[in-house]
């Protein structure tokens, strides 16, 4: 892929008929309004009375379902799943993950990571598990599988294995009766309930409730268990975390501006923070231009904060597919210029403030600059809706090792050079908690602060378990001025 | 579809090498960057030292070419095409058009519409001419096939077969030594010239040169021919007709925003259109908002010249493919938010300026107004940055038949009522003059003013030959205030 | 499918390099050798130093690889795997199975049927074991990830295993370092080894090791396990069961006829059938006709018996594939002339012996013979190489259930009126014996004697484990004589 | 392709509906069984009350042809195609080929060449015809399109263009309301008239009539057009040339065994050869082996005549497909052992004789041999079906270049060598008119004898027009029984 970004691993969706509604379209619709969150494969599980009916596959979710194969899933609940994943991924790992067990099935979709995953996971092979997949979902599905309860409820089967896992998860599983909805203690991940009618919905975000057009009935609360079945919804908190960590990147990256988490407006957070970026570093210019398409919202932000007028800079091709033939070596501004191309009439001889969402490797920020210069922008000032990328996310998501990461490797006056922007400005570090997150509630930005709230982090792990401020100390000073002296060795 | 839109035919290019580039995959990013033009069919013909290997299909252009089909495509000059086209369509009429005949090989991509097409074809057929196709390239071709010329060169050939053309054309020719340019002598169809390093470019927008970072030379003037050998650049006026004809309809919708076409750039044209939009229909409102991708740029000129602020209020999905399951009867509500949801919080509460770039059949427009309501805007004040749609286009665009035009069969306040606005405005048809286009040059605003610029119009229309003040009379001044008596029987 | 055969479920294949050779190949080879076993999925593992690559899906052998993916399985161990299966059949069924235990990876290839596989299931579901198919496959992997050794040694746990299992089966197992075959304790199934120049090959069949050149080297015993690793190759009797039981129609219609399994050569068994037919059921006619493909054999092995002259009467098309547009009803005799041809000119105003190897419902049967009589025959003497069938299977092959089987239902009159044959004539049971098998080895033929040599066979099977002299009594005596009252109720 | 094979190029259908037959489903069928004759690409054009409906591609015609399109093919009167290709190719090429001219449209199926085609297509193009394909069928569309006749009738206009033919051809063809089957006046392809109640069928072999049982009417004659229309069936004898020349090798090769073409069975043909064989080139030896598929017939009259035992020595995989894997130069002997293998047991320590239907390039046969000897044959002596190939067709098969036949550049004696077969005998060039031919016509044996009946041939031709005599010299001794005479003028 040719743009650096951060990416999201999952989203997860449930539907529980009560209405007649043809369950398996409606998940559909959902994992389309959610594919943003996952392109790598998708899939989707009907339950049919007991009997489960399994479709999944590499690719979008228009690839892979169509008129036929979703004609066939028919049944009352549905659980899908769409999901992105890194190179080592097979085709075991695409979920729902559906299997037999003593008590009947059980389908399991997961947005997140678990943290203690490899101890889990190695505690399970010795009582003599048998994995076929590299998905956490399967550590779950041993965990529900051996757990004994008196009663046969599978809502008690799962308390019992929510008490041994760690770190991000969101889940919707499907018992032969039941849809369940479950977000980890300290709620990483976002998960929603909606309703249409009599008829139950779980998301990862509303927007997707909103495609089919349901109601949002509420956010499922970090530590909260919801179970649906004919009898109706019944809600079970099974923790009590006071370290709620909402992932703020979610606000600033991955989740659709449409979507709603947590009680925040995902593009009044952008706007607002596009707000905050102005303050924060104002510059004198002619225009505002966001970087399609996350981008755009910061920049009205920081046009209404500014004054200078909000312009479109650059039109994106709304064509670009998976298949695309890359450019080769030799035709490496092409590779930039297919998908976005710029405005020149309303660049040329002006003074630019570019701005995009966050930046990662840096590669794709510099073609875009010498696209703008060459367009015959006088200045580019570059601003950035978040602090520096620095610190790796256990948490379910796909940040770069750190030694591709710009801003481990450079300060921001030596990004700016790198970049051939005039200016660099990024969103400081505690300008976060002002886009609008409920006071109440906590945060992580762990990946721009290395505050990680949960202690226990993989062993395996390639940076130490300490914060920020043990390893880097004064840097963290510089850091407040955006200049990073190097930061990892 | 779910969109009711009017449908651009057509995208050409083509490359002329004089530096060893790979000709195939300019043309493939050119057509990449024109596919908005045209998604039913694409292909590429290049030009191996007088053989020609040509490669096309059904499907977008990342559907049709992979690495494998266009590392085959070896040559020196190349034409590309990317095609809509109606139900009627079949492989055949795919283009580029490439024949053998007494001088060689000849090959054909054509944007646009021969109104005296029936005419000719039929001569040619009395002469014993055989089609194998209904596109009208292979009227061309037959022409060009039988022109007797002194010289053997396929200028002068060309030059007896356009003395016999009629309509709307911008054609890209390639003989076994040229890449040939022509534009038809109104100009109706966008057609310019670029130029990379020392190799020529021909390209139905100036995006296309961007996309592989050749510079813009000029516009191919109506009535040019541009002939490019090993020799240079040859240019023949070949007429020099005094009624300009370009589309307006390039600048309202056809065209990306980011094209500059026959010297005014698509988007400054649309933030003008916006801007007039405000002038003639203002309305006191809280906010603006564009439907995505087109109406973004009108919102933004309304905006500004309304002072009322721009907002995102409609997001649309990145992923739409063409395999996507439609939504059945009963999810009609469904078939609009999977492509557009609504940004609620920005809305509820808000009095809503909601701005695209026209009305066709008035169905998707209803139901976008639907989703505002639900999501609780107070007012819906709905400004269309085009005049109505009242007459059928013989120059290459697909407007539906005038029975399923909503401004034929409503007066505006119907209209109005119709689609659920609390106000309705339409960009006045004069104000189109005011857009930007040179004032020596004219241009074709007959789909809304009847106004056709080529008396000879199709013989098997369902439309008699008359300006639309013969036919409407009294009408017209209705039609100035937006109010148009219905207006067809 | 329009022929009417019992189909054999699996082919294994397995593949250990000392070489250098390409082992995906190897085996993509070996497989394409045992398609015949095996339409509906397929699937090759390697092993690259301990990291397996897979790949696997539904189709035949060169479908489900091309070049790309093959090159991709580097590495110097291999199993692979053909599938033919019931409509039960997912994804989720196709082999290898490959699993990540707390010894490492486990890679199964497996041929045959556990008769104990619900017993096994159940009880390891009891221990919260989670199943993710329904494949048998799956039950061995759990228990090698829960058999506790003193050793590490994986032939030490599957020894542990081999306890437990019942039933046919012949397997082919990879761990990081080894490569196993095991043949049950009866060797129902076939399983050889080869070997090519250093390196080893186990097979289903020995067609499979004749494609790629590699030398028989002899038959894996019944009850042996045979382990291959960098040190060579070691024998484990781990089992001496008195009673073999070798598949005897895996010699009347699963394998190549160019394949020799336990010491008998296929062909060689179907000529000599042909004999014993021509024996037991001789008649006065014209012409000796065998149907394509497996009846060829044993026609000439008739008509050497009988010195009538063995000829073609029946043209095989060599086109059929998967895809084949299914003839509707109203053009049922179409269904069996598209893949089989009368050679009308030989056949006319003859009386011809049509031999096939089975008669399993009898609808193709008589099909076949309304061809030869539409074709001018003026008798049809039927006459097949195999008892009838009367009895369910067990062990890895898909015989239809009892109710649809012709012999069941009716007598052998009455077949010879169905099929509308002048005469029919099955192979005795007695004459099985004399097909060459050796004569110190037992063979299975319970699906035509009804006498199964394992005990306790499946609980829900539709069939009492009993004999069938115990259940028919008297009938044995016209089952003789090849009139077998109706033997079900 | 692994084996070294003439092609044919070839086969087309023809279905005129009387009854209500679904008649593209026909089509399908009857190119299913011609699919022997070009696997390359095929097509189906229907005539749905004068709109003509055609659906091709490259491919099989299970691959090409699916439920869904063949359901939309709805029309009463239905021509089919298949093709076999060389390399220039190109989908134009694929066949049937349609066209609208003055008269409707005119749909051509061609099997054959045109041996004036050059001459045809130069003349046409100075007219001012435009060619689209590199087709022959494409010239006579272009010649009916031009032919002036005073009766409007397409037999008229196809009398017209008869006149200008040279070569082979049999054709079939589709007006909006007549189907229309033509043969050449020499007769060189076959043509068949079939009927289906009282729908009438054409086809290129019979055996395309059997598998939709339709009974065979007769031949269509050399030098006559068959007329169908709903006024009934009309035959215009519109040549009588005194030189019939009935293609030799559609017996020996081409066409399948079960078709009757002219008068003669293609299986009695060779088995007829077989016999002649065995007079001619008679050996001791212990059995007689046919090379699957086409050797099996003559075998079969080998052995018959010889009263040496035929046996199958050679099995065939059944399911090659066009996408296998090749075999790499280093497994070059697995490039013929994964299509054949050799029943060793029944080999080992026999002499035998191979026989096979011709020898093209040697390879094959080479690489048969050494798998006979390397599976024990103490002998093996090959006995070749026809002449040596010495001379191009120019009629409408694929015969390599001179410089790649065998036996152009090698005498028998070194061919024997070259092969590694202890004795090698071709099929005496005078024994072919013994196989059954009408006496009172004739044949061509132009490719074995370098007689044709057809004076001017294709200028460009590869080979100077000089007879063998002039050119071989010596090597002509060698050809000892094969004596040639002066073969072109």
């Amino acid at each position: 892929m040719v743009f650096d970004k951060v990416k999201e691993e999952c989203g997860v969706f449930g539907f529980f008929d009560n209405d007649g509604f043809d369950v398996a379209r409606m998940t559909y619709y959902g994992l389309y309004a959610l594919q943003h969150r996952g392109q790598e494969s998708c899939g989707i599980a009907v339950n049919d009375d007991g009997v489960i009916l399994l479709h999944k596959g590499m690719g979008l979710v228009n690839e892979v379902f169509d008129s036929e194969n979703i004609q066939e899933l028919k049944g009352s609940i549905a659980v899908g799943h769409v999901l992105y994943s890194s190179s080592k991924f097979q085709r075991e790992d695409c979920q729902p993950l559906v299997s037999r067990y003593i008590k009947g099935t059980l389908t399991i979709a997961l947005n997140g990571n678990l943290t203690n995953a490899e101890e889990l996971r190695r505690k399970l092979e010795k009582e003599g598990a048998v994995f076929q997949s590299s998905s956490n979902a399967e550590i779950i599905m041993h965990l529900a599988a051996r757990a004994r309860t008196k009663t046969h409820s599978i809502e008690d089967a799962m308390l019992k294995v929510l008490e041994k896992l760690e770190g991000a998860f969101s889940l919707v599983i499907m018992s032969p009766r039941k849809l369940i909805g479950i977000r980890d203690p300290k709620g990483f991940r976002p998960l929603c309930l909606g309703k249409l009618k009599n008829s139950y919905v779980i998301a990862s975000e509303t927007a997707a409730l909103d495609v089919i057009r349901a109601d949002f009935v509420r956010d499922i609360q970090p530590g909260e268990m919801v179970v649906i079945s004919k009898e109706g919804l019944k809600s079970i908190k099974y923790a009590d975390d006071p370290n709620i960590s909402h992932c703020v990147f979610e606000y600033i990256y991955f989740a659709r501006p449409d979507s709603v988490i947590d009680g925040v407006s995902v593009y009044q957070a952008r706007v607002q923070m596009g707000k905050l970026l102005a303050k924060a570093h104002p510059v004198d210019a002619d225009i505002v231009v966001g970087v399609p398409d996350s981008g755009l919202s910061f920049a009205v932000g920081y046009a209404q904060a500014s004054g200078i007028p909000y312009e479109e800079g650059l039109i994106k091709n709304r064509y670009t597919g998976r298949t695309f033939i890359k450019p080769t070596q030799n035709e490496r501004e092409i590779s930039v210029s297919i998908k976005l191309n710029v405005l020149k009439n309303n660049i040329k001889g002006k003074r630019v403030i570019l701005i995009d969402d966050s930046i990662v490797r840096g590669t794709t920020c510099a073609n875009l600059i010498k696209l703008f210069r060459d367009a015959g922008a006088t200045q580019i000032h570059m601003r950035v809706a978040s602090p520096p990328f620095l610190w790796p996310c256990y948490f379910g998501t796909d940040i770069p090792s750190r030694n591709e990461l710009i801003a481990v490797k450079y300060s921001i006056d030596e990004i700016c050079q790198k970049i051939g922007a005039d200016s660099l400005g990024y969103l400081p570090l505690d300008d976060i908690k002002k886009i609008g997150l409920r006071q109440d509630q906590g945060y992580c930005d762990a990946c721009f602060s290395g505050k990680y709230s949960i202690s226990k982090l993989p062993k395996d792990s390639s940076i130490p378990s300490k914060t920020q401020e043990e390893i880097y100390g004064n840097s963290r000073r510089n850091f407040k001025d955006f200049k990073i002296i190097k930061a990892y060795t």
